[in-house]
This record gives structure tokens, sequence and C-alpha cells, in this order.
């Protein structure tokens, strides 16, 4: 059960990253699958559209609520998607009345959909942490090293000197930007997904837009029409995270670069090898360079799933679930790797 | 002299645009790379680096200037870069006394990524006036048959009833947002790049952050510090062109179902068979969707050139030069294919 | 930890494969690791190494062999790979004296590879047995209903009539062809890699070779000198899981094509919707697409790793670490899915 | 008219190669398109299919016949592709008699992918000739300096002392192994595609599989039953083509290194710099790094075209239009760089 190095037994040693696996879990999913459930049930209350008990009700099971994942598995197998059971599972345990509210007007997609955005959007903060992480601690190698004299390289051969402050910038800056655009993002991109069966909110009358606002708020997501068939906002946030890794990548291969050359960075840490126990490996330095071209890599992906077509693609829908928590996944160990990669320098720049 | 299908001589009738294919003609280029050479001077002499004098025979010189351009094939085949040969040519049509001070200060990089720079914006411009060609086109189709039912379609299934106006949100509002943010762009993304030979400026003391405020002035492009190894500004405008083709190709496959259903539309052109003269083929729509999966197989090249090692990587470098104008001849052709695919739309939904 | 749809509690039941899940697991990865350890302990003691009593006690060792996963874990960490850890609580394992002869001339790398190349064997004889699954099912079809009438379509447009033989034909042929390679690999492809430190096998003296040859021999794998830097193999072996996934994609895109005309074909089973409880949704057929295009995808990740620096790349094995399992676990699915697909055909073609 | 570097006026000078540049031209297109209408026409008449007399008139017609390219532009961009218009002017050439004789049978994928594989295999020839050279100048490399020694390196670090001849063996193995399935290729890759409209030849009735191997005869392409919509074969020379970049690539981004580490190669040529004029840059090492990365990017697009939905995909078949090209471009760059930069090596290894 371990496709993914991300969560592998002993590859996440190296590559996992326990903060954010959790919003990756079955649990969290389903935990969030619960919240949309709950909000939905509570606006359409609000605007009359179902009876404040039912919501009352369902609010409660949401809460209490543990799934039977076995049947969840054997359902998707034939649905493609998780909800229709998880919605006859939680009617079930809603009873009798109230069943009968839960879900009301929304489909499959609003579920996950939203899911998805809450998830992101947790990520986001936290990515957003770790850039200020690996920032601080780059800006204090600045401070111990910045003046020194560093050789300046262009196409792999030694220009002009340069200093360490310098080589610093080239690092730092994007990191400042890619912070400011995952704020941006938790202002403008995580939004609620609720439109129905096709996207029309068809069962809810001319309450439709007062119960999304109202779910949207619920949800602290932003609030906009129904987007199931466009999925740029996906593709940006893909964008980003590839722009972060690509970032820590050239930090990583200018370690590495740095390391070979041997006068011009001291490392902590860095791995031993089975054949050659006195030989330090910048490990962590080469994997932020893998990390960046998987990133890289998959981004080609979630941009096929652009061409979503119709009203929902369960092509194209199914391709951002085996991409996008493998480029978060690549995200969190990328920002972790690099606070340690930075951490561990104890000199740069000649004297 | 025809690896592209966007100029070559008869799939160009297809694939083409000439209008962008104008941006990226070595005319265009050497016009930008001058441009980037008359400004600077300008700018240097204004802030007393080079003698006003100098500035004007540079100005007037790179106004007359027409390259040898065998010798920069030849020279490009060594150097990696046009550069070097061009400012030789230059400084011998420039003469003896001003000579001395043209390029003065300033590296390859920074007349390549900002000529990169000025056809980019223009580029940009381009593709905002043919968004809202498309846009306009698509609205009129809305005010014509958006009452009209439509089968809404889910995972390749018939749902539930929608109305022609459904299907065209879904076309349209992206459409708008990309709009938006080419506009975003134009105001912040196109920077000069001006840093010298190792990104420090260190031949203009401190006369360089003036001398560069000026040069982007007179550029019209935003000015910030150096970004020679900082790619994501080209990222993210890869990322928009891809997002582009991405919803148009979106337009073309729904088109292109519904032109298989026969009954959700009618077109007028589509191409003709050599096999069976009497078939229509929605040629255009068929052609959105391979300019929507060929961009985005080429944005994971772009981003491949994020991890830009030291102070320039030449490796990471030309790869932007092989991939950005190829995506821009796609973002190119899919924005005249969707105008022309919509104005053939004489009919759209049921009755 | 379920990053990945193709171990996750519930997508799994859509996107799982669980025999070839179980070559992707810790004990498996280390079952094979093991495995090389007692044959490469064999091998040097039939040549004069090491001793055979040594030998002896390491293949004893081995099968007996539980590792302390949590250690496993927090060594891979520092050290980018699990072998110096899994050596040394191995060594301990053995006990004293034959402790020093365990890994003998050996390298993370050479333990590491081999073990994919066993692993990757062994998935390489499931897919053939699968895709003689798929083949058999489908013709089935053709004698059932081969004969019938089927509209040819070019362009997404009807063309002339064709029958039911002449698509199912373009369906088998590339599979046909797949499993030819299948074996092909199993051959030829499938190789040990024993180079030891920097792939020299110093240690060995004269007997590199002929102790290389007979670890093969146990191993039953190809023999070749080490190939720890030439990674073709790895690429060409991606290359025939996308080229597989790419066929049954467009089996998958046919049949959606097919159930959304409506009339050319009847399909058992299908997926139900939340919104929607009637509707049949070709789930399978949608989720070959989705399968295709994400590993057509990932290919590009496999060929970047193609640049694999120097005597051993840190940075570009690890990028296969992350992508081969993933593509494993997307044929794995797709066949299955295929056979699941093609088996719920209960009609095909008009009368 | 330079949207691509091959073939663009100075860039071409690093990255275009001549007589790969030729097989792209649209003369040579029309050129191999006008062989298949000539060589169908005979082998339709050695089959009693049409009258002698007007295959020899039509082959006549061929070797004489000069398009008007502007009406082939004009048709292309209404019908998606050049045939119909192609055939028709060829038509009025041939003349009233034999006119209906032209084209017989055929469609416009038959005439357009064999012309498409004609060109392969010429540029397939000429790649194994290539490669060729590449080893011959390296195999002499290894003749003068094999014996010296050279710092093996892993992970980016210094391990143990190998030889020049242990790190030419890796870059020239693959190579080898490139050249063998090169030949392999041309004898059982590169083959005719004969279907008519939807595959079936149904104009030919009994003839249909004689003239197709006739046809084949007379192109000295493999015969064998239509593949137009199954792809893998043009999946598979794009995947060598990647092998021999990313190969390439590798020897490249070792001498990278080795040139930055400045003691273990001496190289001769090496690019100017216009800031620095006495550096010397590796460029075509570099370059090697950018045109692996190239082709593994644009592999996945040829791979997304597997999908190649029903009788013919206008879609997915255009996309390799946009990408094979590219991709051969690349590859001819990287074996013309390759020989320069093995024939520019002045000393490797260290005393």
């Amino acid at each position: 059960m371990t496709y993914s190095a991300f969560d592998h037994p002993y590859l996440s040693g190296l590559l996992g990253d326990e903060a954010v696996a959790a919003e990756f879990s079955a649990a969290a999913d389903i935990r969030a699958m619960l919240a949309f459930e709950a909000a939905l049930a509570r606006a359409e209350a609000e605007h009359g559209v179902i009876p404040s008990s039912a919501a009352d009700r369902i609010t409660e099971a949401c809460r209490a609520f543990s799934p039977d994942v076995v049947a969840l598995r054997r359902a998707t197998a034939s649905d493609g998607v998780v909800v229709p059971e998880l919605v006859r599972q939680l009617r079930a345990a809603v009873g009798a009345e109230a069943a009968n509210h839960v879900h009301f007007g929304a489909t499959s997609q609003d579920v996950i959909d939203t899911s998805l955005m809450l998830r992101m959007k947790a990520i986001a903060e936290l990515f957003g942490c770790r850039l200020r992480d690996v920032v601080a601690v780059l800006e204090e190698c600045d401070r111990q090293w910045g003046f020194r004299p560093l050789m300046g390289r262009t196409r792999m051969q030694a220009a002009i000197p340069i200093t360490v402050s310098d080589r610093l910038r080239a690092w730092i800056e994007p990191l400042l930007d890619h912070q400011d655009r995952l704020e941006a993002m938790d202002r403008d991109l995580f939004a609620v997904q609720f439109g129905g069966a096709a996207g029309t909110l068809e069962k809810l009358g001319d309450k439709a837009e007062a119960v999304r606002e109202t779910l949207a708020e619920e949800l602290a997501l932003v609030d906009c029409p129904q987007w199931h068939s466009q999925r740029a906002a996906v593709a940006d946030f893909a964008n980003l995270l590839s722009l972060i890794t690509g970032t820590l990548g050239k930090f990583g291969q200018d370690v590495a670069l740095m390391a070979q050359n041997g006068e011009e960075i001291v490392l902590a840490g860095g791995g031993s090898s089975s054949a050659m126990p006195h030989k330090q490996n910048p490990v962590a330095a080469e994997v932020l360079v893998t990390l960046a071209r998987f990133n890289a890599t998959l981004l080609a992906g979630v941009h096929q799933a652009l061409v979503h077509e119709q009203e929902r693609s369960g092509s194209a829908w199914t391709l951002e679930w085996l991409i996008l928590p493998q480029m978060a996944g690549a995200t969190a160990a990328a920002t972790r790797l690099a606070t340690q990669l930075a951490s561990n320098i104890t000199r740069l720049g000649g004297t």
C-alpha cells in the first residue's frame, strides 16, 4: 500500500511530511465532505429550503458520523465517486424524517470539489508558513555571510565575483512573491462549488444564490457561481505549487553545485553511503531538484484536465485526483527539506 | 525551413497567425534588441554614465542599422547567443568615438530577456483583443439562442436539461478572467531585465538603479531588480497561455461533441475530406483541442527551466527559447480559430 | 497517508489493484533487497570472494530477517537511500564473523535498482496475463457481434459504415503487440545492477564479471555490465506502460463516445449518480482515458531522469522513485478496468 | 517565419541542422505525398484496379507536378488537411481520362501518414550515421585518454577514482543500443498506411491486400494492415528520439560539470560572452541538456495522442504534426552538437 514515496514506510523519512499528509487522509476528506453536507443543510434551513430541525439533525449526525469505508470503497468502484454511497450512509445515520433533506439539491461534484478546496486552503496556509520559515533561515544566512565574496557563475563557468547576498537574493525574492500569491489565493481562489446535477441548482429555484452565499460563508470559502467544468483555479494552484518547488529546486541545484565545488559552502548533516561511509552527500539539495522536476512534469497533466468536456468530465476530473495530491506532497517535502537544508548551512562564500 | 506548423507554407493556413508570427520574426527580435541598446544609451546619458553625444549617435545608428544575419548565425553557433556579434556589428556601425559606449554595463541576457518581454507584452495585448472578439461572438450567440433548451451532459451521458446560456457561461466566464489577467500582466509582469555580467551592474556603481529605472521607462516596461535567474514570470506567462488554450480547448471539445450528436449545433464552414467530398468536419473545433493539449504539454518544459542554476543557466534559458514561441503560436492559432468557429455557429440548442 | 488514489481507502475501489500494489509494498521491496544480498553472498562464495560459511549464514539471516522499519525511515531521511541502514541492521542480524561479508563490494544503487528490476519483472508478467484477458474478452465480442454494422467515424463525424470487427481490430492489435514486447523485455531488459561504489567493482578484482554473472543467474535476471547511470531501460519500460494505457485509453474513449451516441453499445454495470439515481455512467471507460493521460504525462518525467549526471545522480534517480510506481499503478488499474469494461459489453453495433 | 529555433535565421546556427530540416520542408512533404500517389497508381494498375495507361500518366504527372502552394494553404485552412486540394490540383494536372484514377480508394490520412513514414525513415538513417560519428569520436577519446584517472562522482560528490574509460563507457554504450534500434525500426516500424475512407479499403474489394503489399514494396516501406488509429509506432519513434537526446544530454551535463570543475577536461571552441570577452562557455554541452529536456517534455504530447478516438481523430493527429518535427529537430541538433563537442575535447582526465 505504498505507491507513493510521500507516504511510504521508509521513503517518507526523506520525502514525506506529516502535516500535509494529514490533509490527504481519507479521514480528512470525509471530514470535509461532511462539513459540506452539514453547512449545506444549515444554509438551506436559513433560507427556508429545508426545515431547521432537519438541519440540526443533519449537523449533529455529521459530527458523530463514521462511515463504513469498506462499503465506500465498493461503491466507488462502480460509481466512480464516493458521494452516492456516503450520502446513502449519512441518510441512514440521520434517520427517517430528516434523511430526505440530506444533500438536497447538490451533486457529487459539489461535495468533492468543495472538500478539495477546503483542504487546498488549509495546505496553502501551511505552505505560507513554511515559506516564511525558509525565508527566515536564508535571511539569517544573509546576515551572517552576505558580505562574503562568491564567484558568480554563468553558463557553468566562473564569471566575475559577486557576494553571497547577490546569490541569496535570487533564492529569497521569488519565495516572497510565492508567499504573497498564496495569501491572494486564500482571499480569491478557494471557492465553494455548488451547482447541483448539471450546474443549474434547479431544485433551489430563486433561493439558489442565497443558499450558495450562506454555504460559502459557513465554510469560509469564496462565494462564486458553480465552476465545475471551469478548472482554471485548480490549474492555477498547481502552477503555484510548481513555482514553489521550482524556486526551491534552483536553491537545491545551486547548493549541490557549491557542495561539489567544495569551498563555497559548508553543510552539516548530509547523507552517508553504503559503500563509502566517510562520504557526505548533499541529499536534501538533490531532492529539491527532484521535486521541482516532478511537479513540473505533473503540471502538464493538470492542464490536460482543462479540456473538461460538457457539464462534467469524469475523465478530466479523475485526472486531477491522481495528480494534485502528488503535487502537494512534493511541495510539502520541498518546503520541509529547504528549511532543513538552509539550517544546515554552516558557512557560505569565501573569506 | 518549416519545422513548425505555425509558419509552414500550407499548414499555417490552419495553424498560423500572421500578427503573432510577426513578433517572432528575426526582424522583430533584432528591432527589440536594438531598442534596448538605444534606450540603454539614452538612460546612461541621462544619468551621466556616457556622453549625450554618444547616446545620440547610438540611437541614430540603431534606427538605421541592419545586421549581417549570416554573421549573426555563424556567431550564435559558437557563442550560444546572438548578442556578442550583434554588439560587435552595432559598434562598427556606430563608429569610433561612441562605439565603446554601446552596450555599456550590459550583458547578453539583458538584451535577450528584455527583447522577449517587449514582444510578450505586444503579444499579450493582441491576445487581449482576440479574447474580446471571441467573447463578443459568444455573447451574441447567447442573445440569439441562450434561452433554448440543451441536454446537460455529465460523464458523457445525458443528465438533465439546461439552457444554451448555461453551457455558454462555462465557455465565456474563464475568458473574461483570462482577459483580466492579461491586463494585470501588462501592468505587473513584463519587466526590463538589466543586471550586467553577473547581475550586479558592477560597472554602473551608484547609478545602477537610476539607469535601470530610466531604461524601463524608455521601453514602457516594469522596473524591477534583475531577475535573470528567477524565471517565475516566464512560467506564469506560459501558464496563462495554457489556461487560454485550455479554456478554448474545452469549447472546441464541446462543439465537436455537439456536432457529433448532430442536433444541438449547426455549423457553417467545416472541412472537406478527400475520400468523402460531402462530409463536413468540425476542423476548427478539433484543432482547439489539439492546441490545448499541445500547450499543456509544453508548459512542463517551461517549469523544468525554473531550475536555473547559478547566475545564468545556458541550458535552462535555451529551453525557454525552444518552447515559448511555440506556446504563443498555439495561443495565436487558438484565439483566431475560436473566433472563426464561434462565428460559424448558425444555431445552438433545440427548439 | 493516502496521497495516491491507487492505494486510497476508498478511491482504490475504482483505481486500485491489489496484485500490483503488493509489489510496491515496503515488504516486497525489502524482500527483493534481501534476495539481492543473499544471492550476492552466494555468488561471491561460489567464486571464492567470501567464505561459503558466510554465504550460508547470510542467506539464512536474510530469510529470517525483519528490519526495524522506524530506523529505516529515520536513516533514509539523512542518507537519501534506505540501504546503509538496512545493511547495518542485516549485519547485526548476521552476527560477528559473517557480518563483514554482507553487501561486500556492492553499493546502495546495486541493491535498489536490482530490487526495482525484480519487481518490474514480476509486474511485467502480471501485465502480460492481464492483456491476454482483455484480448480474450474482446475476441469474444468479435465472435458475437463482429459481423454487425457500425458507423465509421472520422474527425468526430459519421463517415461510412464499417463493421464491429473493424473497430475491434484497432482495439485488439496493439494489445497483441504490447504483449509481445512485455515478453521480449522479460528476456532482454530486466537486468541485474552490480557495480559497486562508482561502477568499477573495484573490490572484486578479476572476479567481478564472474560474480555478476552468477548473481544474475541466482536472481533470474539478465546479466549485463553495470548500467547505474544509463537509464534507457527504465525509460523503455515506462514507455511501454504508457503505450498500454494509451491503447486502453483509446478503447475507453471509443466506448464513452459510443455510450453517448447511445445506440451502438449496451453496457451492463456503469456508475450511479448522487443527483440522478437512474443515470448509468460509463465510469470505467472514462477512467481508462484518465489513466492514459496520466501515464502520458508522467512519461516525460522518466525521460527527464535520463540526464543522470556523473556516476550516480541522486536527483535523477529519486525522480524515478516518485514516478515509476505511479505509472505501474495506472497500468494495473487500466488493465483491470479494461477487462471489466469489455466484459460488461452486452451488445455492440447495430442490427 | 521563425517560431522554431531549429530553422531561425540566426538561432539555427546553434540549434539547426540542414540535412534534417530538408526532410521537413514543404517540398519534401509534397514530394513524398506525390510518391505515394504515383506508387498507388502503379500498384493499382499492377492488380488491374486502374488501367496501366492511367498509372503511367499519373506517375509522369507526379514527376513534373509543382503545386499551387497558396491554394494548398487556403484549402488546409478549411479542410484541416492538405490532401483534398493537392489531389484536386494533381487531377487537373493529370488531365481528363486518368484524373479519376488519381488517389483511387485512398484517403487523406493514407497520404499524410505514409509521407511521414517515408521521411521518418530517411531521418532514422541519418540519425544512425550521426550516432556512428559520435561513437567514433568518443572511441578515439578512449584510445587517447581512456587509461587516465578521473574522480568518480556520485550524488554530486567525489566518490572514488575511476578511469576516463569508465566514464566514456556510460556515454558510448547507450548510443550503440540506440543505433541498433534505429536499424530495427528501419526493418520493422516504418510502414505504409493504406486504409481508405474508414480503414476498410472498401473500394478495392478482394484486391485490397495485394495492392497494399505492392504499394509498400514500391515505397520500400513495411507492409501491414492500416494503422491509422493505432499510433504506437509514432510514439515508439518519439520515445527513441528522446532516448537519443537523453543519452546525449547526460554526456552534455557531464561535460559541463567537468568544465566547471576545470581540471578534468580541456575543450577547444566554446562560446564567448558579450560582457566578459575572455570567458569560454561550454555552449554545446549545455545545449545538449536543453535538447534532452525539450524532447522529454514533448514525448508526453505524443503519448497524449495515443487516445486517438474512433476511426480518425483530427485532434490527436494534428497534435502529432505539431510535436514530431520539433522532436526530430532537437535530435538532429543534439547529434550534430555531440559530435562537435566530442571533437573539441583536447584532453580528458588527470595525469
